[in-house]
């Protein structure tokens, strides 16, 4: 069996959500059942990029970690696209049992038995600026085959105030997840710069709403590698 | 008794550590026993401020806590100045009596028997560059009066190679408190605008440092709040 894998990059830091600022190895997997509208990791979703991915076995995606984080036992990210169409059941038991420990982000659309394995499962379901729906019968399938194993998030993306309700009303289903907002970014040119006091002013926003609101549930946070290295690649 | 208090404001999120983007109210106590030389807090830090300070009873505070979050319980944050040095348990009894939970931040100087009754203790030891000496006995008596109570984490500053050395060896004298490092920030005038990309640079300085290292401990993460508000006090 093998996995279609957009790049593998790292150490750095988990830019943001519940791990954020903790050093870590990127798996990106390639390959989405979604076209968000403004996604930020094209690269990585849309199968005409397909020619860049690579197919890798899982005994190579491990070597490669391995590699880049010196034998070092962190905490690996599998992220995507949508890590959860692919089985990296593998992987994970190649790099547990030499130590390390494994979080994965999806959105929630397909429930995969490995999601057990994990240490930190973040879910991350689409607002409505995405112009996706999200499934939410599949998204508890994903809360039901990560149960008893991994700590289980939910991460939302606002770009607006719509996204900001629905935020508020996906919380109020799953009152039992810790919940991370981050402001959405819709620059998204890896080869243009970002507008760094813009990328301040919407976090600023988004803090400001939610104070405003006395909603005291979710924590705010930015995306600290589009601070640090804008929309860059591999970092 | 009665309780120096510098400010109180709030809600707004915590701008660092381990906490970081959750909401909370700030209480700011007044008074330290520390002069760092780069402390960003010396309106709550030196008594020539103390004419600013208020001379508030417990109940006075809480109920100014209590205003601010609009009765809805949220993370308080007690901070300073070394809030160790007076006695915040009747300000925590009140508050958790209403379902507020309880974070502080103190060097680890002084011990105080409310450290049990937190839900989060952050011990802050100070690293060369701030000119003072840690004393290690005074910190480890922190950690005593804390034990079985709240989750306790140790978070440290970093200025300069010095100090990220002096961190490494405070890291492997605690391997079990959760470390988080963040980049020192030497601008620390409230009245001049902060400078965005520096701040940033200094950020991916340490990333960069601990990634480079494949130091997989700490979580390495800035002050959300100066990127957000500058050096602006009450937010």
């Amino acid at each position: 069996m093998t996995l279609r894998i957009a790049e593998i990059f790292g150490p750095t830091i988990q830019g943001e959500g519940a791990l954020i600022g903790e050093p870590t190895v990127f798996i990106r997997a390639g390959g989405c059942d979604y076209r968000c509208v403004w996604c930020d990791s094209m690269h990585a979703v849309d199968s005409a990029n397909r020619h860049d991915w690579h197919v890798m076995e899982p005994v190579e995606v491990w070597k490669e970690v391995a590699q880049l984080s010196g034998g070092r036992p962190l905490t690996v990210s599998i992220s995507g696209g949508n890590p959860a169409i692919q089985d990296f059941g593998p992987v994970i038991a190649l790099g547990k049992a030499d130590g390390y420990k494994f979080a994965c982000e999806t959105q929630g659309s397909i429930a995969k038995p490995w999601f057990g394995d994990l240490d930190t499962l973040v879910l991350s379901p689409k607002p409505p600026s995405s112009e996706e729906t999200v499934d939410w019968a599949a998204f508890d399938k994903c809360l039901s085959a990560a149960e008893g194993g991994p700590e289980i998030v939910m991460k939302i993306v606002i770009f607006d105030d719509e996204d900001y309700a629905w935020a508020k009303a996906a919380s109020e289903k799953y009152p039992y997840l810790p919940l991370y907002l981050q402001p959405g970014n819709s620059e998204v040119d890896p080869n243009e710069p970002v507008d760094l006091t813009a990328t301040i002013d919407r976090l600023h926003w988004l803090i400001e709403k939610v104070t405003a609101d006395r909603w005291f549930t979710p924590r705010v946070l930015p995306q600290l590698h589009v601070l640090v290295w804008g929309n860059k690649r591999g970092v």
